[in-house]
């Protein structure tokens, strides 16, 4: 190590794997969220591996130097963004593509379930009740895909492998992507609503009363984007008025979802641990990620994955 | 109606749906199982809607002149199957085409809820529990398809498009279809066993105790065929023996599953009530089939999904 040896910080509540293989390329140091402020200043390279924290938020507008890039091991950069990182000049960068096909799998578990009634079936099991019922078909329906990102776009790609006619909205419209002037005509013909969108100012409740109004009765909403891009209690509304048919939750403004939530135990919703992008070895993956993000660095080279974070995403084609 | 009207002798639990269509073109009767035997000698043509039932296959043999043609609104013939019934010059038909899809489908909704642990999900739910897991990604996995008729077929199409690499067997070898002799072998490799064949006399019994134990400890085993494919104990002891990683039945030697047997609460198992092919307007598909047959049938023209009944389902291509 000499004295030129770039210090990395690493944000962790566990250690990630694969930073091995940078011995000797960076002076690793571990922190908390509670050291975090302290140790700012020093660090060259931030590594947020603790995506659920908020203290990259809390801690950036303090005084003294700061990294000169920030990478976090997860899609969204919302909880990490603040008006003085955002107006720095140090890179954000983040782990597009990692999740990509694991969530768009995941959705399509959820669309298939709930199509195939598969909770009802279990809980019948689970009361040795035999009770035949007839279910949908997929193929056929139509489905909306919020967010126009890798992640919305593999799950349009998988929905369209099952045969589901299935539309994608983004900010900005373009070959194959609807605008956010679409959006209320799409989801009030959708069978599936899919929120995959990152948070932003934009973004945030969007899918509030209203929207659930304009949803066919019949239609099942999903979200795997972020939890505050929908106003739970609204969602809770609709789905106890049966304005539509039925919800999943990967994502939710408060994680962990609190015991006392009444989400739990509303009638037609699925709720589950964030955890739709994370497949086995997600972690290697993502560690590996972020060692070759560094090698480029290391080397002067320009960064991939670099989020515009004015936006706060990673601007697509 | 002519005094050549044709008789339509329809066995049925409740009515099928667009008959109506055939209104001066048959006489229609209707009977239970008891009334079968009675009937049998005067009906040119048997509706076997109720296919749960195996009236046809205790009545048949009985003395007096049969219908020269049987139709069942099923994919499987295993229930009406009897050697006199073989034997004679009767044509068989079944309901091929109309659960291809709802079948493959479903079999991908079960696939998938595995691969993301869903049933667990819903048990945390229901104890409000926060419990992230890393979960399995489906692309890539393998899935051994045994049955390569319309239905296995439509599982193997469903499977690869959703990345996974599928092989099908069937009795004979050709080409996209592996003959009975890589079976183990097949099965040795897979994440995915399905069975989709047809009952015969070669297919009963064939997930035995041996088959079992020749699959990967992460396998899963998934029946949308006929419960007597299974040995339902040796999956059992398979099961409770960690030789496999889980199943899904959707049909049983005993349907329906009555409410003492141990299948319905064996960890690792779903049990759903024979289902799979089921969805919205399947019994209004299942009627205009017929009601199609029937057209071809009256005009003298020649059926199609006519039974091999040696072999006891459709050749296929």
């Amino acid at each position: 190590m000499t004295p030129t040896t770039p210090t990395l910080l690493v944000l962790d509540a566990d250690p990630p794997p694969r930073l091995g293989r940078l011995t000797g390329r960076a002076r690793i140091v571990h922190t908390d969220a509670a050291g975090l402020a302290g140790r700012l200043p020093a660090a060259d390279v931030l590594l947020v591996w603790d995506f659920t924290s908020h203290a990259v938020r809390e801690a950036w507008p303090g005084g003294g130097p700061r990294p000169r890039w920030v990478h976090t091991a997860s899609a969204g950069v919302d909880h990490l963004m603040c008006p003085e990182l955002a107006a720095s000049d140090t890179v954000v960068t983040n782990a597009r593509g990692i999740f990509d096909q694991p969530i768009a799998e995941y959705v399509a578990a959820l669309v298939l379930a709930v199509a195939k009634d598969l909770p009802r079936t279990l809980e019948h099991q689970r009361e040795r009740v035999w009770r035949h019922r007839e279910t949908r078909r997929v193929a056929g329906t139509r489905a909306c895909v919020v967010g126009s990102g890798p992640i919305g776009r593999a799950i349009a790609r998988t929905l369209r492998a099952l045969d589901v006619t299935t539309a994608l909205v983004g900010r900005v419209p373009r070959t194959g992507v609807h605008g956010p002037g679409d959006l209320d005509r799409l989801i009030s013909r959708a069978d599936w609503v899919i929120a995959a969108a990152p948070l932003t100012e934009q973004t945030y409740g969007m899918f509030d009363a209203r929207r659930f109004g304009v949803m066919q009765p019949s239609a099942v909403f999903v979200n795997v984007g972020r939890g505050q891009l929908v106003d739970e209690e609204a969602l809770a509304g609709a789905l106890a008025g049966r304005w539509i048919a039925g919800a999943a939750l990967d994502v939710f403004a408060a994680e962990p979802l609190p015991a006392g939530s009444p989400l739990w135990d509303l009638p037609g919703l699925i709720v589950s641990p964030h955890m739709s992008g994370d497949t086995v070895g997600w972690r290697d993956e993502l560690g590996a990620q972020f060692v070759e993000l560094y090698e480029r660095w290391a080397a002067g080279r320009p960064l991939v994955n670099v989020v515009d974070k004015q936006r706060g995403y990673v601007p697509g084609h």
